[in-house]
């Protein structure tokens, strides 16, 4: 069985080490870009290259942002409502929700979700500088918007106890069926929790 | 709405510039290559410049092959059957017919098919070379392994026009049902070259 030529092995070995993506996406994509002009490749390197040197965590929030800065974009910015705190897992998450524009507050980023079997703690995550954020600054209200999973649950709990101390109104976000979807693919739980949790029209 | 740090928008949109990764999945891979240790988008960064540069096309076959071969890997292996000739769309199906390790003859990249509405025409393929291959050096049999859709028929036809003068066997892949497959969930074309392909038992 004839062999590829080192270099396309060596960029098809590359894309497999990304998420998602198996033996055959990776070939595709490395073909592909043998196909196309030598500036694809070569803006993708740059924008790798470019990524981790030329972003940082804000030191209030911990969202991405430009390297530098003093404080993200978010946190930068008078007209957001200080009073409402947003808590999420992922930098990713931010993203989402601020393309929904439904929210106007400030976020706090964990990096992540406890996981005992995967041994992340609370001292892995961004908990402790949570805690202190609220202490110092008490918010109107806490979203927890981990995602609506086992550990997405239990990281909200866990957050729920540690700042019922602080007398913080803390919520999570809704569980139901989600729009556009049929009843009939809903799953078991979701339909419990839609049912649970419906409202007066 | 907060916009993201202009290196991260950078990367997903290179991202984006690739096949099959659409706006989510070019977000969840350079959300996740900022959450890795640095090496992994160096080594992607550098397998991608160096990819182009350190291939070129064999000048016989037209495969890839590493720069500053005289020829490919398979062309140059004297054990490969010369008599035997595979003509391929592209690179990536010569892999993956060596994958079968069921052919031990030598190929032919066309580096594309006919397709008169994207303005491809023969002069846009490897086929004048092909023919003049088969003049200089006939084999026992050519082998016309392009796809089994519109294009790649009409390129097979088109081909075997092309070679019937040089009075050389010419044959194409056979069509039927694929192996593990289901008759239930086959298409009607697929169950019809089935039909009138079927062999003594």
């Amino acid at each position: 069985m004839a062999s590829l030529p080192e270099p396309l092995q060596a960029l098809i070995l590359a894309f497999e080490r990304l998420p998602g993506i198996g033996p055959k996406t990776a070939s595709r994509l490395a073909f592909y870009l043998l196909r196309q002009p030598e500036e694809l490749s070569r803006s993708l390197a740059e924008a790798l290259l470019a990524v981790k040197s030329a972003t940082a965590l804000c030191p209030v929030c911990f969202n991405i942002t430009s390297a530098g800065m003093e404080r993200c974009e978010v946190c930068a910015d008078s007209r957001r409502d200080e009073t409402l705190l947003c808590v999420v897992e992922e930098p990713l998450d931010v993203l989402v929700l601020e393309r929904t524009g439904g929210f106007n507050g400030r976020y706090h980023v964990l990096h992540g979700v406890l996981s005992p079997i995967e041994g992340v703690g609370p001292e892995q995550l961004k908990i402790r500088p949570l805690i202190e954020r609220v202490r110092q600054n008490p918010p109107r209200e806490v979203i927890l918007a981990t995602n609506p999973s086992m550990e997405g649950d239990a990281t909200a709990l866990y957050l729920r106890q540690q700042l019922a101390p602080l007398g913080v109104r803390v919520t999570r976000l809704a569980r139901g069926l989600p729009v556009g979807g049929d009843l009939e693919y809903a799953d078991q739980n979701t339909l419990l929790r839609a049912l649970a949790g419906r409202q007066d029209l």
